[in-house]
């Protein structure tokens, strides 16, 4: 054990320290495998006075930090930086599960304080068991945590009516690069009392600090939920479906999920559930309405605004409507699996773009046009949030060609084709993942250069010996 | 006219420039009068090219920049710092309000993108003559504009049900100060690549950069409106009443104003508004519900809410609902005049005070007891958002008293007592009004050290000459 090391363990009383390098390998590792990295150790602190004094030892010895939650990230935001200057600096590992000190929830207030460590499913647990809805929802809710929500800035499905985890934070704390507790937990709805701090810590990706602590909104919880599916014609059509919807519902609607006919064909073929029958080749959208009036008043509410929709309009070609929650959870199931479909069939491409929702089909169409163009016959598996403007991309090699070869023949040039094509469409590279250390070479080639420079500053600013997460969020 | 301002003229084709001292101490003098200041000129840019001109000049002779929007800010942030170290530096009064070179509206994006100049009245009309929404509303709305609004992070009326400015932002456009154009239009309701510097731009107050124009959000235009006054027996009341009806018409509430029956007294005295007949002595609560239904099926589940609430409920002892627009302008009207009514009773003392919902009675009762206990026999004029925790908790001196005598002897110690009133029930003493030059000095002395040193660390990384607004929000 180093000097450092020897430091910590006796300088933080209590600080769960592990120096096996099997636990570190594994803790090293990403979600999707992508970066096997290494630490000194890997690091539990279970309370922010630990995380406080483990930074401040950091700091005198020049230890990076890279700080993990729930290590769902899908852009290697949470494991040390694999590659580049910071690659060889000795980081820990500060992994964030065990900082449970606090838990509460003020009813009359509408919010919840809760530790970084508590699960994003344990806190909808608790809200749910006072009667009360926190609203990010995303596939990894068991694993994820609200450190990692809030350090990522996670989006997921009720985004739509709700906003991202950044729209649901009242107020955060955390460790600054001088092993400082900053920020506060007060849960005002207003208060201009000088810079945004808590905005800048959310999305930054543990590179300003190890946020500890978060106060959250809360919501009354629905009464009554109910689930459309409808086939319609093309993405055009969804966006005119959505469009019409948000006219008439806008305050029931909470999530509106689009799906191409491969997407929704390759579920099917892999799991038993199955989509509503309807003509075959079209698009399929998920809708969720909730409400906190009765079930019955919804399900008219909504039957209502869809007929309205589909009376002359040819694009619009069926609609499903729920009629419990089991009929709910079988149409959820198609769309939540594709992913995991997908990953069935092989390698794939995959891409997280967002631009306004008005011009996803001019988007779409650009993409799939200029792989064709450039002769890239792949299977384009295409889904996502489509209320939001977001897209999950992704594209899988043709089914007669070996997918490893083909991809590290193409990935490259298909990545350059779907970013231009959203660059193009005033859109975004990274919707919803954040940028870590997979994207950080892209986020600096198209950013522009004063916003660059803006993004420098800060960072030197207030994490001046570039202690927290190197080499992730910006290049260098 | 000095070199400097030669050389304005001539390098920036078409920028207006006077120089006339008449028009430059009219500028410069704030909304509330409490500020008399000075500039070498005010200049009045029609384009974001000329504004990053004029910056870049600025920068290069050590020029200041003031921004000013419609000058209705209540803190002093629009006009030049009257003390301090930075009162004696040459400042230009940059005024924003020919800034009109973009105004355009993404229907099925529901965004619209403006220019920096409009004021907030003419973006509500534009976005309401295409049957859309933009819900920021404030009492100064003829003449604050958009830039002056997100600089300040205005607050207002419909917070409660669509956010303070900052939640209405989608992206702005702004002039840092090396002159260059910075930060982004592009609407995304999704993106996560980098720091977000929208969020530390809205609520700089002018100190970080020039915003020249901004993408917000747009909701549908409600289609019916319902207003209820209710006499509750006290500001506990209230909050119960708040949290009944956020349990049971959540997304329906759109406003939720309480007065304490001085305040609704003297607006009857000044005016000719009268509040609906009720219990002699007890406070007061405007409530505001909007839906995209029918004008009867709000009415009839917001009458259903209210009679609920009262049954068997003595604190709350009478409720008004509204049956058309003009009711519900005359209801609104005993709201509105609250400041003017105060203003024509002589000098006050303002405090713009928030904290958590929950702990709002606590404020309220231990601020009064203190000015009781400090033998300081006010006149109490309450009022505000309870809705967001945010009370103007204004102060007037007894009516047998000289009030400009009475509140140059107590005023500090009614400030001491407010603010340490509401920082110990975890509050802010800025809430929407922000700091400006007029807090600025509270703000250093309140704010935790780790976090004073981030903000200025950030100020010094984003302008580190100390060009835009210098003694402002910062104590230097």
């Amino acid at each position: 054990m180093t000097e450092f090391l020897e430091n910590l363990v006796r300088g933080i009383p209590g600080l769960k320290i592990t120096t096996d390098p099997d636990p570190i390998a594994q803790a090293c590792t990403d979600w999707r495998k992508r970066y096997a990295t290494t630490a000194l150790a890997v690091v539990e602190p279970q309370t922010t006075a630990q995380v406080e004094a483990l930074v401040k030892r950091c700091g005198e010895h020049g230890v990076a930090v890279c700080t993990q939650g729930g290590n769902t990230g899908l852009v290697g935001g949470a494991v040390p930086v694999a590659d580049g200057e910071h690659a060889t600096r000795p980081h820990v590992l500060l992994k964030t599960h065990r900082l449970r000190e606090v838990l509460t929830l003020d009813e009359a207030n509408l919010t919840l304080t809760a530790s970084a460590g508590y699960t994003l499913h344990e806190i909808q647990e608790f809200a749910a068991a006072h009667g009360l809805l926190f609203p990010l929802s995303l596939a990894s809710e068991g694993t994820c945590t609200l450190g990692g929500n809030l350090a990522s800035n996670a989006g997921g499905v009720a985004v739509l009516r709700y906003g991202n985890t950044r729209e649901l934070c009242l107020g955060l704390e955390y460790v600054n690069a001088h092993g400082e507790r900053c920020g506060d937990l007060r849960g005002l709805r207003k208060n201009n009392t000088g810079y945004d701090l808590r905005h800048l810590l959310i999305g930054s990706e543990g590179t300003l600090g190890v946020i500890t602590t978060a106060c959250i909104k809360l919501y009354p919880a629905p009464n009554s939920r109910c689930v459309a599916w409808l086939h319609v014609r093309d993405i055009d059509a969804a966006v005119q479906t959505l469009n019409h919807i948000q006219q008439k519902a806008f305050h029931e609607l909470t999530s509106f999920e689009w799906m191409n006919a491969t997407a929704i064909d390759l579920v099917q073929k892999h799991f038993p559930a199955k989509a509503p029958v309807g003509p075959a080749g079209c698009d399929h959208v998920l809708v969720e309405f909730s409400s906190l009036g009765s079930e019955a008043a919804l399900h008219d509410h909504v039957a209502g605004v869809l007929a309205d929709l589909m009376n002359g309009n040819p694009a619009v070609m069926n609609i499903t409507l729920t009629k419990n929650a089991r009929e709910a959870e079988q149409l959820w199931a198609l769309r939540e699996n594709i992913s995991e479909a997908q990953a069935k069939e092989g390698l794939n491409v995959k891409h997280d773009v967002a631009c306004p929702v008005s011009r996803l089909p001019e988007f779409h169409h650009q993409a799939l046009a200029a792989i064709e163009e450039a002769g890239l016959s792949v299977q384009p598996i295409l889904f996502g949030h489509l209320g939001d403007g977001n897209l999950h991309f992704n594209l899988s090699a043709p089914s007669h060609l070996d997918a490893k070869v083909f991809l590290e023949q193409h990935q490259e040039a298909l990545n350059d084709i779907v970013h231009s094509a959203i660059l193009a469409c005033g859109g975004t590279v990274s919707a919803e993942h954040g940028i870590g250390q997979l994207k950080r070479g892209l986020l600096r080639d198209i950013t522009a250069a004063p916003t660059y420079r803006a993004f420098v500053a800060i960072k030197a600013a207030l994490d001046p010996q570039n202690l927290f997460n190197p080499g992730k969020l910006l290049a260098n």
